[in-house]
C-alpha cells in the first residue's frame, strides 16, 4: 500500500501519450536513407495532414546521426552524408543553379554553445559582391550571407531583421542555421537536422510570429540545426530510463556465461529493449518507474523550475566541439552549393 | 515483496556512510565567518588528526557561497567578502609585505569553463619586472604571473613547469587558481574556495605526483577555486533529492492554508529538512529512494559510466559568467594583495 | 642648374593650392571649444556655400584631439570632452527625449584596426527589446545597434543593409562609428572626429552611391570616427615635413645658450613653424623640397603606386589601443544618451 | 652653394660604409638554393671571423622571400620550400630521430603582430605526453611546447622562463618562434628566416643577457622569424630610395618606344638599377640625395626619435596574415620533423 500518491501531490500527469511514436507508424513516412558504421541518415517527410496533430511543421526532416567528429576519418564520412542530406532537400525545394541564396547564422558568436551559426558563416563561401563585379567561375552559386546576432544584444528581433534584409535583396533561397536544445542527450553536438519546415529561433515555444520559415517569409527556408544544450530534466529522464536498460540487461543476459566475461566497460545497454514488468519497475523506481515518458518529464520539470534548477547544459568540451561543427556544416554548404568548389586551404 | 534486489545485481552498494558529515561534528572546526543576504563565508580548518580519515588535506578552508554575480551590486559584495576571505588564508601563512608572489592560471584558454585560470591572470596586476627597474610605489607587492596550459597542448606536466619557474625566480608565495569540478548542482559558478590545502590540477583523482602544494613545492600555496562543471551523475542525484525535498515540503505545508496560496514558481524546497519515512521513500522512489548519498552516486557512475553518458557540463552562460568570476578573482587578488591598489579603468 | 626637372617627368604637378586652408580663413566657422593640458575640443561648421568648393560635406564637425588614452586620468578628460562633443552635435540635429536611435558599427571585426566599430558596440547600452516589455527606468533612451560587418564577408553593400533596417525599424536618428584612414601620423589614434556629415565606409572615395548620410537615408545621422590606419605616402610627408621643421628650429635657437641644454629627446619641433627660404629648402630636399603638399603626396603616391608599396599600416600596440577607443567612444554614447546611465562593473 | 650643411647640424654622418655588402663579397657564403616564381631560398653561413665584425652571430641562415600566402598555391610552394630550408637546418646541428624537442612560441598573444610565436603553437603537433604513454607511433617525434608570453605579462625574463623549462624537461633541440622587427618594407609578412644562431626576443638590442641561442642555454636553438613589424624611419628610407629607382627607370626607358605603352601601373622599377649622377640625385633630394643607406637612416631616426614619431607599425590586413602565416610555420615544423605527419582535418 502506498502511503503517498504522487498523482495527487499537484504533479501534472494527465498527459497524452506519446501521440508522436502511435502517428509516425500509420500516416508519417520515415525511412532510413543510409546507415554506415555509426552514422545513420534517415528521412521524414510530414504532410499536411499529420503536422497539426503532430505538433510538428509540415517539410522534410533529414537527420544525421553520428558519434565522433573529432575523428578524421569519422568527420569525412558525417561530411559526405551532411552534403547527400542536404542535397536531397534542395531538390525537394527544387533549387536550380542561378538562385540567389542568403545563408544566415542564428545566435549569438560571443557564447560559445550558441555560437554555431555565426562559427559556420566563417567558413561559408560567398560571392553575391562577385558576382556584381563579374568575377565568377562557373560551378559556383550566388550566396550572400548575414549575421542577424540576438535581440538581447541588437534590441531588434532576428525575424524582423532577417526579413527587411530579405526584402531588400531579394534571395530565392534562405538557408538558416542554429544551434538547438536536444531532447536527449544522447544526440548532443551528434545530429544535424536539415528540414524546409523553418526554425524558431530561441526556442521550442513555437511563437508562429518569431519563426523563420516558408510561411512567414514567402520564399524556401532550409534550416539547418545541431543540439548543442540539454537541460537537467532530460539528462534526469535519460539517465533513469539508462538505469532500466541496464538492469534490463543484466536479466536478459543473466544465464548467459559468455556475457559475464564482458567487461563492464564494454558493455553496451543503450538500445536494450526494456523487458521488466511493471512490478519490477515500481521495485526499483517506485512511482516514479511507473510514469511514462512525457509524465516524468513533466514531474521532473515541476521539481526543478520552481527553484531555478533546470539549467540548460553544454558539454564542457564545448568550444571545440562548435570549431569541428562549423567547419563540417560550412564544408556541407560549400560542397552542396558549388559544383566546383574546391576546398583547399 | 521486492522481485529484483538492486543490491545483488552487480551495483556497489558496501560504501561506508558518509564520514565527512560525522566527522565534522567532532573534530573539525567549521564556523560562519559571515552571513549577508545571499552570500556565506565559511571557515573550515582541517588539521592532521582529522585529514586523513576524512581524505581531505590538512589547511585552512574559506568558502563563499553566493547567488548571482551578474548583479553589479551583488558582485561588489562578494568582492569584498572574497578579499576578506583571502586576506584571512594570507594571515594563516604569515604573509608578510616584500614576500614575492607568484599567481598561476591554470586551465586551457581556450575550453571556455577551463578558461577561469588564465582569464583571471589577465586581470592580476603583475608587478616584479618594475621592481627590477625600481618603478614601483610603496603598497605594492611583488607579483608574477605565470599561465602552464595543459598537459594535453604542452605535453608537459603541469607540476613540472611550475615546480622548473618556481626554482628560477624563487618566489616566497604561490597563489593558484583553477577551476573545479562541482559536488552540486547549486555550488555551480556560485562558489568560491580559498585554501592553504593545495590543489591537484585537471582531476580529483589525489595522485600525489602531480599535486601543487606547499607538500610537493615547499612554499606556502594558496589555492583559489571556483566550480565550473559538474557531472551527469550529480544532476540526476540532486534532482531526486530535490524531489524528495519538495514532497517533504508539500506534506509539511498542507495543512497550511497561507501556503496554498504561495504561486508554485515562489515555492523554496531547496533547505527544506527531509521528514520522509524510509516506507515513503521506498514508495516514491522504489529502491533508489532508500540508498544513502554515496550509494546512490555510486549506483548513478555505474549506469552512466559504461555507455560514456556520464558527461562534464557547464551553463550555456559559461562565457559570460566566465568573464565575470575572472575579473571579480582579479580584483580579490590585487585588493588584497596590494593595500594602494586602485582599480580604475 | 637642374638637370632633371621633377616636373616633367610624368609626375602630376598641377595641383590645385590647399583650398582648405585658404577657405578657411574666409567662409569656414571654426572655433576652439575647449583646450586642456593635452586635449583639445574643435568645433568646424560647414555650410553650403562652402562645401562644394571645399570638397567636404555641409554639416558640424566637433575634432576631439588628444595625446594617450592608455593614462588612466587622460581616458576620463578625453571621455568628458568627447561627451561635451557628441551632446553639440545632438543639439545641433534637435535631439529630443524619445526619439529612437540606431547605432551602427560599421567595420569588420576579424581585422583589429578595422575593428572599432562592432568593438564599440560591445560596450554600447541597447534598450529598444526592453522598452516593448516596458522595463525602462526614467532618464534611458531608446537604443538599437547593428553590426553590417563589410560587404567582403556578407556579399551585400553596407548601406543596403543599414538602409533595410533603418526602413523595418525606423529609428529618428542613426549614430555611425568607423574606423577612418589617418591624413597625418600625429592623430592616428588621437582624434575622434564626430559630425552630421555623413561617413562612406571603407574609402574616402566619396562614391555617394554607398554614403551613410542624412541625404541618402532621409533621417539624421551622427558619425563618430577614429584615424586607426595611415598610408605610407603620408609618414614619408610628414616626416620630410618634420625633418624641415627640425632644421627650422634648430635655426631659430642657434643663438639660444638655453636651449642648446636641452637633451635631444626633449627637444619638440612638432609645431615649430618653418622659417626656412625656398632656397634652403631645396638645398636640403632639392626639388622635392619645393612642393607645396598636395604636390609631395602626389608625387609620393606615384612612386609607391605602381609597385603596391603604398600599405595602409597601424602601429603595432593596436589591439590594445581599439580596446582602449572603443570602450571610450560606448562611454560617450551611453552617458550622452542616457541621463541616468550609472556605468558600474 | 649651399646655405645649409646637414652634415654640420648636428646628424650623425659619421656612418661606416655598408660593411655588410662588403664583406658579404669576400667572406660570407651565400647562395641561392632554390628560385621559383617569386619564392627564393637563400643560405647564408657565417663563421666564427666574420661574424664579429659583421656584428652578426655565427651560423646557417636560411632565407625564404615570397610574394603572396593568401594565395593557396603560393601557400603549398611556400612550405614546400620552407620544410626544404628547415630541413637544411636540422641537418646542420645534426638532428637525429629520437631527439627531445621543445617548440616555443615567443611574443605576445593579444598583440597581432606579435602573436606569430603563440599562434604558430596552436598548429604545432604535440607528442612529449603520448610518448610517456607509449602512444606514438612510428616516424613521430618527441614534441613539446611553451608559450613563454612576454615579460610585461609575466614579470619575468622571457629567458629566465625558457632556461628554466629546458633544466626540468632537458629536451635535445629548441625551436623558437618570434615575429620581427624588418628591414625593409618589401620584406614586411614576406620573408622566413631559419637559422642556428639564436634570437633575442623583443629587440635588435643584442642584449646577450637575454638571448635565446646555443651560447646562452647550451643545446642547439633554431630560430624561425617572420618580419611583422616595420618602423616609421625604414617606410621613409624605402621610399626616397624607390623615388631615385623610379627615375632611374624613366630615364633607362626614355628612348624606349615601347615602354611608353605600358601602362604606369605596371611599370616596376623596384629593382631597377640606380644609374644616376651624384648631380642628379642632388638635384632631386638636396642633400638628402647624398647620404647613404645608413646616414639616410640615422638622419630620419634623429628626425622622428625625440618627438616619438618613429612608430612601429604593421598593415592592416595583419590579422588574417598573422592566421596564414602561423598555419604555414605550423605545417613547416610538423612535415620536417615527423616523417609519417598526415595533416588532414
Amino acid at each position: 500500500m502506498h502511503t503517498i500518491d504522487l498523482k495527487n501531490k499537484g504533479f501534472r500527469t494527465d498527459l497524452v501519450v506519446d501521440e508522436i511514436n502511435r502517428q509516425k507508424q500509420d500516416k508519417v513516412v520515415s525511412k532510413i536513407i543510409r546507415k554506415e558504421k555509426n552514422i545513420t541518415l534517415e528521412e521524414v517527410k510530414i504532410n499536411k495532414d499529420v503536422a497539426s496533430s503532430w505538433k510538428k511543421k509540415e517539410g522534410i526532416y533529414e537527420t544525421i546521426t553520428f558519434e565522433d567528429i573529432t575523428d578524421k576519418n569519422n568527420f569525412k564520412e558525417v561530411e559526405k552524408i551532411g552534403i547527400e542530406a542536404l542535397k536531397r532537400v534542395l531538390q525537394e525545394i527544387n533549387f536550380q543553379s542561378g538562385m540567389k541564396i542568403l545563408v544566415i547564422g542564428l545566435g549569438n558568436a560571443s557564447s560559445t554553445p550558441d555560437a554555431l551559426g555565426p562559427k559556420t558563416l566563417d567558413h561559408v563561401l560567398v560571392t553575391r559582391h562577385l558576382f556584381f563585379l563579374g568575377e565568377v567561375e562557373e560551378g559556383y552559386q550566388n550566396v550572400a550571407s548575414f549575421k542577424p546576432s540576438v535581440t538581447g544584444v541588437t534590441g531588434i528581433e532576428t525575424k524582423d531583421l532577417i526579413e527587411a534584409i530579405k526584402d531588400k535583396i531579394k534571395p530565392d533561397l534562405l538557408i538558416v542555421i542554429d544551434a538547438l536544445a536536444s531532447s536527449s542527450i544522447n544526440r548532443l553536438n551528434k545530429t544535424i537536422q536539415i528540414t524546409t519546415a523553418g526554425i524558431s529561433p530561441g526556442s521550442g515555444i513555437g511563437n508562429n510570429r518569431l519563426e523563420i520559415s516558408k510561411d512567414t517569409l514567402n520564399i524556401p527556408v532550409i534550416a539547418i540545426g545541431v543540439p548543442t544544450v540539454v537541460d537537467g530534466a532530460t539528462i534526469v529522464q535519460n539517465t533513469l530510463e539508462l538505469l532500466l536498460k541496464k538492469i534490463s540487461y543484466q536479466l536478459s543476459n543473466q544465464d548467459n556465461e559468455k556475457l559475464k566475461l564482458v567487461p563492464i566497460q564494454n558493455q553496451d545497454y543503450k538500445d536494450q529493449k526494456d523487458i521488466l514488468t511493471k512490478d519490477q519497475k515500481e521495485d526499483i523506481l517506485g512511482m516514479v518507474g511507473l510514469l511514462n515518458e512525457e509524465e516524468l518529464k513533466s514531474l521532473l520539470l515541476e521539481v526543478l523550475l520552481p527553484v531555478n534548477y533546470n539549467m540548460m547544459v553544454t558539454p564542457k568540451e564545448i568550444d571545440y566541439l562548435i570549431d569541428k561543427l562549423s567547419i563540417l556544416l560550412g564544408n556541407i554548404i560549400n560542397k552542396s552549393l558549388h559544383t566546383n568548389f574546391n576546398p583547399t586551404n
